[in-house]
């Protein structure tokens, strides 16, 4: 998979460790152009099984949206939710500065600085473990939380009429600890490596600013993006069949508008849930229970109506027993826009492990999270699965957060410049 | 990296699902012969950054040694410490033969059984959660702890005289929920959910005869192994460099010779160690602390007497000051075979990450697992570096356990067969 047409996108931290590069040096080193997001859409993205696209490099500036949301799904992921001790709101500019600088480093491969400063009693600015390492489809997204719009900083007009807190949802069972955050980072890469080091170190830098509230690392076999094969989640069915694939329904379900806050214009809303999984309760249910929890068959991922994966789902359809072929309360029946109205979200998801639970078993879960122009979209989902899904007996909703993703900055600026203008 | 060398080492686990293969099928199917092992020594293991060499599979039987050893270094792990609840021979060779027997099957792509069985009342065997995914160089290494040999199973005279518990070694911290267990799986593999799908699958046919009582999930970058770029671990620095990669080190330091127990010729014994890294410490320390630690520089990697990584260490040499240009309590001078009568032990570490810390920080830290012909050369070399390694200030050895590995199976039989013989 590495093909030659890659070549022009390499981008070596060691090569680039000569510059000295570090600190605010923000928009200095510009982006590496449009091209790297025409380049994944190829041939690596389109056959992730084959090799991981380590050398591709998306920009960071000058784009429409930040990226991570449309861009092909990545194998790996560090979900990351912060609490801010600080309350001027210079201090919260100055570290989106200093984190939007950062990841425009790291999304090219590069570290925060010399990993070996030549001064001996230097501390490196760098923690060095992506050193020698490419950019690895690196993203890092930035979210601003609930928080960030309440009396601290003087920005409460600045929030959009849709975003607040979450509501309590039906069947969720939230731990403090898990839930919440005035800020998100989503860092996704090929290379698990590169995705802890910029969290690492974007965590880091947050000292004396924000500290973590909490985490999940997340990994994928593939993505469930445009052209590529649909991942499965650790309850053994594919994830993702019918998740947003065009631009149409990612300009009508995911991208703001900028209507009534021109600063989230290109931007969207992130949900992250930490979803248990009681696997030892699913993995000894009958294949026939399993597959009318989710509506659709396990190995080829059809909905129980049809024979193809990709088979739209007919929840008319009536079975020899003369209920119908996918069940009312089936995830799929639920979660389907022809059963609400229209609505959409992009789920971006990825497993993950804790390793043992309480049972002595392996433990499981997804980390769920998803974008969406209104996070009403996801309350009015969830609040009909967590009535009524057959999944819930299976999983529980244990860790929650929702956040505002400003779109991404033009050189020279960052993340969320425009809200304190 | 998807070069038309390997097509004739495919096997999709969907391919061969119509065989329905399942259960005991011990041998039927065989292994993939030799070639695998060559393949993955060739391009695939040379250039590891430019591609995931998912179709490599690694026979299981016939082979001199089990997988996961002198095999190359795959980029995840699960490693999983199991207490037997059993304690009769039997019970404890029908679990080592299931065992056996499924990793035989996933190591070649495979599934346990249909991931979806026709008969709706049925219970899937297999979980599912790997099915369409290749065999991605996945290999399981069955460990059988001291327990094994206790009075339990009456195997007591087939415990090698060099075998037993690890006595206490200084400055360790061990805690008792990740130390100890009477059998361990290491899995590892290119892809970590063909790696958690093997342990998870195999926990579960563990149900009645033993529980999981500790699991580590790692990463990595790339392989230390022969030809391929020494990988960092979370302190930023290479590990590995001087790590064994001739068959003769392999023969003299690895390889059981059976003289005590014929049952262990051509096994070897496992030691592995939760290590816990203070990574704040860490990250506030001085480059020129940070480097004297390791006796090494940070971003060559070369010992502070040389200039390059491979430079041999000179532990002789004088720095302007007088002092060791290497200290004589950096770990590297600790460690060297130089220093230890020519001791070496294969290393097959991964790095891993537990969320956060108390400090609100994401935390870090080694898998270190070792593999040598006599336990006692770890118990040699950690005690000398518990007492006087200047890098114990910020690590702690929280989780241990030893374990003897028997070699390969034969076709038709499983791994450790002949010690009930």
């Amino acid at each position: 998979m590495s093909g030659s047409s890659h070549d022009d996108g390499r981008f070596s931290r060691r090569a680039f460790l000569g510059a000295g590069i570090g600190g605010l040096a923000v928009g200095a080193l510009g982006g590496v152009g449009g091209t790297a997001w025409a380049r994944s859409e190829g041939a690596d993205a389109a056959a992730p099984s084959d090799g991981v696209p380590s050398h591709t490099a998306y920009p960071f500036y000058d784009r429409a949206h930040q990226g991570g949301i449309d861009t092909p799904q990545q194998r790996h992921a560090i979900f990351a939710a912060y609490d801010l001790t600080v309350s001027d709101p210079r201090s919260l500019q100055v570290l989106l500065a200093r984190w939007s600088a950062a990841i425009a480093q790291f999304q090219r491969g590069r570290s925060l600085g010399a990993v070996e400063p030549t001064r001996s009693s230097a501390v490196p600015t760098d923690t060095g473990e992506a050193a020698d390492l490419e950019p690895a489809g690196l993203t890092v997204t930035i979210g601003l939380g609930p928080g960030v719009f309440d009396d601290r900083f003087g920005l409460a007009d600045r929030k959009p009429a849709k975003f607040g807190p979450l509501p309590a949802l039906p069947s969720e069972r939230l731990e403090e600890n898990l839930t919440g955050g005035d800020l998100s980072l989503q860092a996704c890469a090929e290379d698990p490596q590169v995705a802890y080091h910029a969290i690492r170190v974007l965590s880091r830098m947050a000292q004396g600013s924000a500290t973590v509230r909490w985490t999940v690392m997340g990994f994928g076999r593939a993505s469930a993006g445009k052209g590529q094969s649909t991942p499965r989640n650790l309850m053994g069915f594919k994830d993702g069949t019918r998740n947003i694939k065009s631009d149409a329904d990612l300009a009508s379900f995911v991208w703001h508008d900028g209507a009534d806050q021109a600063w989230m214009k290109g931007g969207t809303y992130q949900v992250a849930r930490k979803i248990q999984m009681h696997i030892e309760n699913w993995d000894s249910d009958f294949i026939g229970d399993q597959q009318a929890v989710f509506g659709r068959s396990k190995q080829e991922g059809a909905p129980l109506s049809g024979a193809h994966e990709f088979d739209a789902p007919d929840f008319a359809k009536k079975g020899a027993d003369g209920e119908p072929a996918i069940p009312a309360t089936s995830h799929v029946a639920l979660a389907a826009h022809e059963n609400n109205g229209g609505l959409k979200i992009l789920r971006r998801s990825y497993n993950f492990t804790d390793g043992m639970n309480a049972d002595g078993q392996i433990n499981a879960g997804l980390l769920f999270i998803a974008y969406m122009n209104d996070p009403a979209a996801f309350v009015t989902l969830q609040t009909k699965l967590g009535q009524s899904d057959r999944l819930n007996e299976y999983i529980a909703h244990v860790g929650s957060g929702v956040f505002a993703v400003p779109p991404a900055p033009a050189s020279g600026s960052y993340v969320g410049e425009a809200l304190f203008g």
